[in-house]
């Protein structure tokens, strides 16, 4: 059974999407499979299962009093607020009550909460935080995404094997092909993190470097892992999410309406509907958490339940933990 | 007369996508407005002409016999070939022979070339690329794109003024609005250089500073002008283009092909379109320089002529050159 502690307090219309989201996951799921546990102000709870038609005892519920703020400074609001949902839900699994974290909450705070409680495996520099590019294949990782910015050519070294150990684990991607963004294909170009990272990257063990990829090749699928500073792979996945807005907005502009009621219509939004994605991961810190959008829709909740099941599974931190220590380490 | 000197060996389909680029231009201008020069090797340039059905006098062509490689490094390609089109073009503009000058070709030897051939205004650290990012509304000007990686927060500074400039001379935008782009709102977000660039911009003149903005952001075309490292706007630039091609390429397996040839496809389709934008402009040199796509379709040389003759016209360079100097100066 594997235990998943989900923040109920976070993101823009908690505890409505959490609970929602974690009852369309329970129904996917085999019940001896997964176990949800709504983490939060108690009341809020279960006002919202009743909301749902459900018993208060429905999904059990582990109570926390305080909730942090989307504005809130990351680290005053974790050392601030012991009894947030952050702090409480992460807590469950540092004690070993839980297997995952997940949370549409403050992003900064569920990162700093997840580093402070957790802690990183050791030789990992910084964690990273990796998402999902949806392509019109298979979905490509982004990594870094927002927790680091001026990274060093050592940390985007470390990104390259905490991606592909993600992309083996959770992609089902044996041998991952690792590509390093950067504004040019030749080895001398790009930035000073970007040009010392590459040599490192080329005498890697583990995974299939391809060498340096431009902005047009992310969505080529050709890459499982594409590297990158958090400051741009930020830039570029926010960036990615605001033109699936304006192409869906000019179509609904221009076309007729039963057009865009269409199937083929459907599956094109699909593809674009980052919800379908399930939350982006915080890897290489001893433990496994996923950070939603504040925006998030029940859909991706149930999905990063999903993603956060299959990360337990795989052993996923635990497989980051060896990449980094022992013998096959990453030097 | 705006003289306009057309690197005619420049891009992949040269010269014919040049020439025939070059007509529809023509065609477009009363012939008192603008003349076409097209620089390259004449043999080539003349057949084409004869291809496209014209008289090899048809448009001025001042012979340049060296071409310069799309692989060739640049400064080496400028040094070694001194009659190549893009020396020989942007010679015309240093000896006051042509006024503007565009290319298809290497886009680093352009950079170069412009560069050491007319010189830097005076206060200007480095000339910077901007690109216009189509949005559902107006086009936005995102510079750098790819002219320097490593920015100092002073040269982020100074991007934003040649920015402003440009929104305000090319665009039509008498009051630009100009974001910084960043990771979070917060004036105390993002990597070193944006972070010490924030006071710098805050206490600017010539234009409305609006603080960080975020890559979601981009497209929302509240701001006239977004600045950023060459990299993250490379890595933007070309992501964005493959996104259209991906979306592009999802309707086509998804719709109907009478959906696909409708009035309200093709709108989509326009929007998405790069060529109607007409090349990218470096800004900061003591002159009207644009690089165009090796790929650009003639529509694009056709609307980069346009871009060039409006930059002569509204004296675009010599306001960058005064946003610099003397009294109004970038402090």
């Amino acid at each position: 059974m594997i235990r998943i502690a989900l923040d109920a307090m976070g993101g823009d219309n908690a505890p409505d999407v959490e609970v929602e989201g974690s009852l369309q996951a329970l129904a996917e799921h085999p019940p001896w499979s997964i176990q949800v546990l709504l983490v939060g102000r108690r009341a809020d709870i279960e006002e919202s299962l009743a909301r749902h038609g459900q018993p208060p005892d429905r999904i059990p519920i582990v109570d926390a009093p305080e909730v942090v703020g989307m504005a809130e400074k990351p680290l005053a609001a974790v050392r601030g607020k012991p009894k947030s949902s952050i702090a409480v839900g992460l807590g469950l699994q540092k004690r070993g009550e839980a297997d995952a974290f997940i949370s549409a909450g403050n992003t900064g705070a569920v990162m700093a909460a997840s580093t402070l409680l957790l802690g990183l495996h050791p030789g990992v520099d910084r964690a990273a935080i990796g998402a999902l590019f949806p392509t019109s294949s298979k979905p490509v990782l982004v990594i870094d995404v927002g927790a680091n910015v001026d990274c060093s050519a050592r940390e985007l070294y470390g990104f390259a094997h905490i991606g592909a150990v993600y992309a083996r684990d959770v992609l089902g991607r044996p041998e991952p092909v690792v590509g390093l963004l950067n504004i040019g294909e030749e080895e001398e170009k790009g930035n000073s993190a970007v040009k010392e990272a590459f040599p490192l990257l080329k005498d890697s063990q583990g995974f299939r470097f391809v060498g340096n990829v431009e902005g047009r090749d992310i969505l080529r699928a050709e890459c499982d892992v594409i590297v990158c500073d958090g400051f741009v792979g930020n830039a570029v996945l926010k960036f990615y999410e605001s033109v699936a807005r304006l192409f869906r907005g000019l179509l609904e502009r221009e076309m007729e309406p039963d057009v865009l009621e269409s199937p083929g219509a459907r599956r094109v939004f699909k593809v674009l509907d980052y919800s379908e994605y399930g939350g982006a991961p915080l890897l290489g810190i001893r433990g496994v958490s996923i950070i939603c959008h504040g925006s998030s829709p029940p859909n991706a909740i149930k999905n990063a339940i999903r993603v956060a099941a299959q990360a337990v599974r795989s052993h996923l931190s635990q497989h980051i933990g060896a990449e980094f220590a022992g013998d096959g380490a990453v030097a």
